[in-house]
């Protein structure tokens, strides 16, 4: 896809005009920014409040397919994958840091393409794109993105927080991501038998956005502050909403109970999950890429979020240290697994 | 070299467990930090004095060939390299994040040599591991390294305030890490050839450590400091001396003239470039990775620094604007060449 002529070679510009073309366009919004692109480290003020940082790898041939993820929103969702987990921490997110590397197969187009996502992501979010790295690669993309965000102290709500009888409330809805992607993955042996093929995805399309454009969840922290909840503990549920649940209940010392047919998901979500004969539980338990957030709440402050259509209680923590279960759709209580999203599979070739 | 028997594989582990597993030894020693790994974000006190945040990559194949270069060094490196950075911008590094992703065909004992290294600098430079990410990769090793630091707001030395008149100094000796390189490059060929031939690299032993095991400059910073020197300007010559000059002299809008005869460098560099048939001009001016300063000083702080066995001046500022000049050891005047280090070289393959 990247052989069209009038192509610009990575080779022809060198890395220090990539960074520079690549970045031109980026405004500094931020009073914090000090000094972004153009020296040997960005220069921030963090001198109101703590500061929260957090980073993720993103990889070609594990974390995405270029064969069917567009560049542009490629770009968008390694922004949305970090700002996640700064939000997470009940923070604002303000600067980041963007490497990547790439091999000689790209064009200076394809990087483009790229940086438009990220910038896009940038005035979205009010995010300073305030330094980088840029290298080849000797095989496909890497992308390696870091976020700093501010918070006051007070604000900063941890992991090990929950306590007993906390509700455990999840925002937006599930599986959609998991579902999208066995969309786009089916879609891709399609064409590979039928290059001629044109899908209509129109059935799919809340579960491939949700795959390809997640959003992160700067609402749901301006909703929180809004109808004054500070929550007990909260974590980002990309890596499956099981394996979350454990971690909260671990590093806060309780257990936790909560109900299959509480758990929100789109009607998109369950029709694609029967097509494809997968159960939908383990899709919105397990499927993970739901840029969501879990949220440890206070009994008493129930009645802020009652029934607001972004924020679902699922279940509540109990005194039980470590026990998580599931009470079916059945009545019956089931152990919860903890199954999580893990990338080092046996069956990777290395 | 990854072959043994009793080694343990990553998918046994999976991401979680690994994380824990690497950096349970890590201990946490600045009191800026309140949160390292374990949450969704690690959370920092930046309130006294600015920010500095720098990153980069470290790709197998491209910047590091692991059938030479150690584990343990490659870790220490990959954190010195973004130390660097930080001490360029006169700041003190006090935390990093460390993001990796490799190949199943790392055991756990190969990442746990790596993480030996990288514990290794954070012990000589009291330095926080406060996060990171791990992943699995299709080919080889990736190493992603944010570092954060602290300084007083007008302590903080940018590029752009050298001033005409301004002497150039340059910390350690040069040309030192790129003879390395090409020593071990060359043992790699004879070992292809003759895996029993046991090299005899004492003659190269200074080269070969500037090389695989470099230290970023903390103690220039703090001699600055001690003698009371406030530098106009300040990078790390990394990329290679030349390149930086032509960075330091266009963001600070001055001219420059460096006099070959004064580069400073190790008596085995000279004798290893003429083993090698190279320029030792050229090794100086263009090797990079020497991981030393390029500092602009005020003419009236020379006394202080005068005859200092670490700090050479190797030239002067000038009023004329981008214009980069060297004096030969013949006396001729020439232009300076910034070839610095350009890694999407059109010989690479995609």
């Amino acid at each position: 896809m990247f052989e069209k002529k009038n192509n610009t070679s990575l080779s022809e510009i060198g890395e220090f005009g990539l960074i520079e073309h690549l970045t031109k366009k980026f405004p500094l919004i931020h009073p914090t920014t000090q000094k972004g692109i153009g020296d040997d480290a960005a220069v921030m003020n963090f001198t109101k409040g703590q500061t929260v940082v957090t980073t993720d790898l993103l990889i070609e041939g594990i974390h995405f397919d270029l064969s069917y993820v567009p560049l542009k929103h490629l770009g968008y969702k390694s922004i949305m994958v970090n700002l996640s987990d700064v939000y997470a921490m009940n923070a604002n997110p303000t600067q980041i840091t963007v490497s990547i590397a790439v091999s000689n197969r790209f064009p200076m187009e394809a990087l483009e393409e790229l940086y438009a996502g990220i910038e896009l992501a940038c005035k979205n979010y009010k995010i300073d794109l305030v330094g980088g790295d840029t290298s080849s690669s000797k095989t496909g993309l890497i992308i390696s993105v870091t976020a700093m965000g501010q918070a006051q102290k007070e604000k900063i709500t941890y992991r090990s927080g929950a306590k007993a009888n906390d509700l455990l409330v999840v925002s937006g809805d599930l599986g959609g991501a998991y579902m999208g992607l066995q969309v786009l993955e089916r879609e891709k042996e399609v064409f590979k038998v039928n290059p001629n093929n044109q899908p209509d995805l129109a059935l799919y399309s809340y579960c491939i956005e949700r795959q390809l454009k997640p959003e992160a969840r700067k609402d749901i922290i301006e909703l929180l502050e809004e109808v004054n909840i500070l929550p007990n503990a909260m974590i980002d549920i990309s890596d499956g909403l099981s394996s979350e649940i454990f971690h909260l209940s671990k590093a806060s010392g309780v257990g936790c109970t909560v109900y299959e047919e509480k758990l929100p998901a789109d009607p998109q979500t369950f029709s694609t999950a029967e097509e494809f004969k997968i159960n939908s539980s383990t899709a919105l338990l397990n499927g993970g890429e739901d840029y969501e957030l879990l949220i440890a709440i206070k009994t008493e402050d129930y009645d802020k979020i009652k029934g607001h259509p972004l924020l679902t209680p699922i279940g509540h923590f109990t005194d039980q240290k470590e026990v998580c279960k599931m009470i079916t759709g059945l009545g019956q209580s089931i152990s919860l697994q903890a199954q999580g999203w893990k990338n080092f599979n046996k069956d990777e070739s290395a």
